[in-house]
């Protein structure tokens, strides 16, 4: 039994997490921190978590915080999350990122992006990115684990395969991305307001969504070149689930089938990515930790079209699935 | 005041295009068609209408169409719309046909993408396609215009600009487009049943959905060469409105400024379509006859977004605009 | 031609209200307020209104107002606005107010359920309650209106006919409201964010909302006794509407003919309440004006459900319908 | 383990069953059947369930489900199911039946209420109500048990203790209950085809739903007195979640702190039933096997406000929860 503690427990992605660890055999949540005044029950934060959860949301200083913990889930934005981070991981405590602090390799590639020195640069270029479908291995035994985001997994788990086997040009890619809301989290915000979102779809944070970086860098890896995608993120008036569809150009003669096969050989073994020759909807994929993902050929265009629930394998199912990979646990477990 | 027939009255598009009349002061509505049985009155079927047009759907052939109205708006479905509308011509109508029957020039591209033979194969090339503005000429007067499909507008009306200044490569263009689920009609199915397409974004006929060569034949029109796209059309959680998100190569040096001063300059005198600066929502244009319009350039792809209401702008409103300029009438009466 | 300014005019009921008066032959918008710093256009408030009104938003004193306007929409909060009313008045401006505050009769009501003292005390119980279809001849000529609240209008005009004819017993009377999103303004609120509130459905301010004592003091008027109401409204995951259940006991024998009859008859002449016989959905009203309205017998008890739009019938639409019977217009014009 | 097989298994309540049921460490599925044509694997019916249960659907008839299966749930409809479930339990299955046709004691009663002669009349008022808060003890080691309704149980759970406790007057009690969507299951309808029933709210079968007399009839039972209430189900646009509002009279003197505190003794020792002080809405309980429930006193009228998630607890969780009690199994298992 891991005692666990999830810092800035007031968002979605620290509610999902919750209710996949109190189904964990293996973990127990021993704090949950926020800089809330009064010390509420989580459970008056999160309803739903009304005789689920019998904690009490504090503003915990790190090394309170490792004191009681084994092993952290930080849901702190980013900029926080990597001013806290250093000293658990002195204290001895292991930390999965849900923040972008330490999913970027250069300093200088964060400060351009996110607008901020960063607050660990040191740290940067030696945390491993936590896709299992391609680290895996780094990830066993890892001490501090970037969970990706939530955009970046879809894309990436998409084109990863088509880019590794060369079956797709490295340049020239488009992203084109769906969003529920919960994606833009529980702050309040006027894009958010039901009244403004409800019953509309729109492009948002076109050529300099945060995430582009992200899946350029994973992209450029696997490639072993560069790779900078065109990627268009839009606002979809429901709860949760992204739909990335992306086009790219075929190297060669590739046929659909080719392209499936593929896919499937690529993720033959992994048991949260489904390839599936039907075309997928969110809602097939919402509520779980997978990752459904096809592809067509058009015209001459490889097009993937891959879905997942950006709460789960977008965020806190990923960051159960790491912390599963960590410790040396069956990797399913409570997913 | 010109007496109109809607036939095909059970379905969405006629609901719009009855509201619209309803309040247009050159147009009555002196017959609805239907095939349901029992002759009921159109506010049965469409209970919105309760108390605003006092009609009883009835079961008429072409003869007795022509006998009560001067212009015919054809809601009917591809195939059957041009099984009646030579009759109507025949007869002296005027028709606006909401269907895809009369947009394509070329038989063989219809048998190709509809399956089935064109029924009346000589007037097609004949036809205006009713986008009054690319072919606002030709519709003055006309005795029968082709009500374009609701991607084909928001794509077409995005593109053609670039095409025509030669901004953008015309191979390669990608049209990534979302659309609210009354686009797929009244009739049931499964893909519309509310649990199955409410809280869930997927792509559906990928590769091969009809508004494909509409969208091409239109833009190879104006580009003045052979124009095909990718076009690949999402089901989105809400009513009404599309969102289509282009993505083309720019002939040379292109500036963000210099392709939204051409979009603003082609468009300066156009009622209904905006050109804005920011990036615009589905509903921003819900209910009206505008489509919203802006571009970018992201790592050196042109991207358009464009939005529209499928009921209105997508379909009913660009018929009554059709209606208006074919009977000189000003353009934006009742829209 | 009435010249006319909007107060308070960042909402959703001045949204709607400008786009109503935008195709009303007889207003011109001249000015619409905000405390919003810089003059914004009101499009980069508003994107729809893009390209329909030129106008910025201006901080403006009554004095000004009056210097460009002769009728006022105020739709400034309650507390604001009958602070802002007087001086109005005073220079000679007519008003319709869309607060609160000159809808009950009593500052002592007022204090108890709005928590403040009422800042203009002497006008109240001399203003007349902007209902034309109960008040309609105090609406005629008058210089202020006090535009009702959406749920009480939904109420009223189930029960008031019902009272009227003592068809209902004035004890014991239920009102359970559903009501769509955007009845709770453009305030961001966490209740109102859309990941909270869309797909759930939950009761809210259950035995203090405010138009409880608005419906009590309209229906004890009517049934010339006091009637004191349970009242419950629901937030509904929906953009606008709401549907009233009432329920309540017969004085004596009442057949559900009869009941539908005596809501027939008092609305025969109306041009906006539509007694029908099936049972409504709020999507058949959504966007206009009517209230549609229907009842049942079960049980013994009478069961009233009524359908309007809470931006339209219940704010907006009703505005203009009051204007329209202010200045003696056609009382339909624009709706 | 208890091998399972589930009848009907195209359908919602279907599908949440396997989703449990896949999770449980005493449950194996070994048969799910359907009379879809060419036995397809469920997970082309239902895509959720691809990769997660290797099953295809097949037209069974009672033997050899029960040479199959021990434990059958049926998810047929009413008048189907009673036809096949005398015929597994003559062959030992223990059966828990989703349908209505074991839940009404009296054959008369369900012939008024579903139109039909009851298929097996003789067992009818044998076969416990499936709700283990009130019959736990009549449901350990039943062969049969009848799964209530969805409405039922939210109307049921929240009145039950006040009527056994005798703080609510028996007579007169209003049910206001809200639904989404998926209670209307999987059949194709006009009034839940997405353009008709989204961003609208309705009222449905009024005075005539086929719950009433199964929540009157359990309610008689423990109120020891005849309860006839007015039920009113509302059609709510949201995938799924049930909130009923109910409205009685007090007894004697009665304050909120009491009924609260009634409610709260009621429920000590239940896992599913949370009473709360706040006003809960549908997603908090949403996906869970819980019941959220809390009363209000309001102008000397009780309110009681329940929220479950009508496809768990109104039917697939309740059936599960059933099955652990039958079987001996902690109750929570898999919940």
């Amino acid at each position: 039994m891991t005692r666990i503690a999830i810092l800035g427990a007031t968002g979605y992605t620290a509610l999902e997490l919750v209710k996949i660890l109190l189904r964990h055999p293996e973990a127990e949540i021993v704090a949950v921190t926020s800089r809330q005044e009064g010390n509420p029950p989580i459970a008056t934060i999160h309803p739903s978590l009304h005789g689920r959860l019998d904690l009490s949301l504090e503003d915990l200083g790190p090394n309170e915080v490792a004191s009681r913990a084994q092993c952290v889930f930080s849901c702190l934005p980013h900029g926080a999350s990597a001013t806290v981070i250093p000293r658990l991981l002195d204290s001895g405590c292991r930390v999965v990122d849900f923040s972008a602090d330490y999913r970027l390799n250069s300093p200088e590639v964060y400060s351009e992006w996110y607008g901020e020195k960063h607050p660990d640069p040191g740290r940067l270029g030696k945390v491993v990115y936590g896709l299992p479908e391609l680290f895996r291995e780094q990830i066993v035994g890892a001490t501090l684990v970037a969970n990706p985001g939530c955009y970046p997994t879809s894309a990436i788990l998409a084109l990863a395969p088509l880019l590794k086997a060369k079956l797709i040009e490295p340049e020239g890619i488009i992203v084109d991305a769906k969003s529920g809301v919960s994606g833009a989290g529980r702050t309040l915000k006027l894009t958010t307001h039901y009244p403004e979102c409800n019953e509309s779809i729109s492009a948002y944070n076109v050529g300099r969504h945060r995430h582009t970086p992200e899946i350029d860098q994973t992209l450029s890896t696997i490639a072993g070149t560069k790779v900078e995608t065109v990627f268009t993120p839009h606002l979809t008036p429901m709860d949760r689930g992204i739909l990335s569809t992306t086009y790219s150009r075929p190297t060669g003669d590739l046929t659909e089938e080719k392209l499936l096969e593929a896919l499937r050989e690529f993720y033959a073994d992994e048991p949260f990515v489904r390839v599936i020759d039907h075309l997928p909807g969110t809602k097939d994929s919402a509520g779980t930790n997978y990752c459904d993902l096809t592809a067509r050929i058009v015209r001459g265009r490889v097009i993937t079209i891959s879905c997942l629930d950006n709460l789960i394998k977008g965020a806190s199912g990923a960051a159960v699935q790491n912390f599963n990979v960590m410790y040396g646990l069956p990797e399913t477990t409570a997913l």
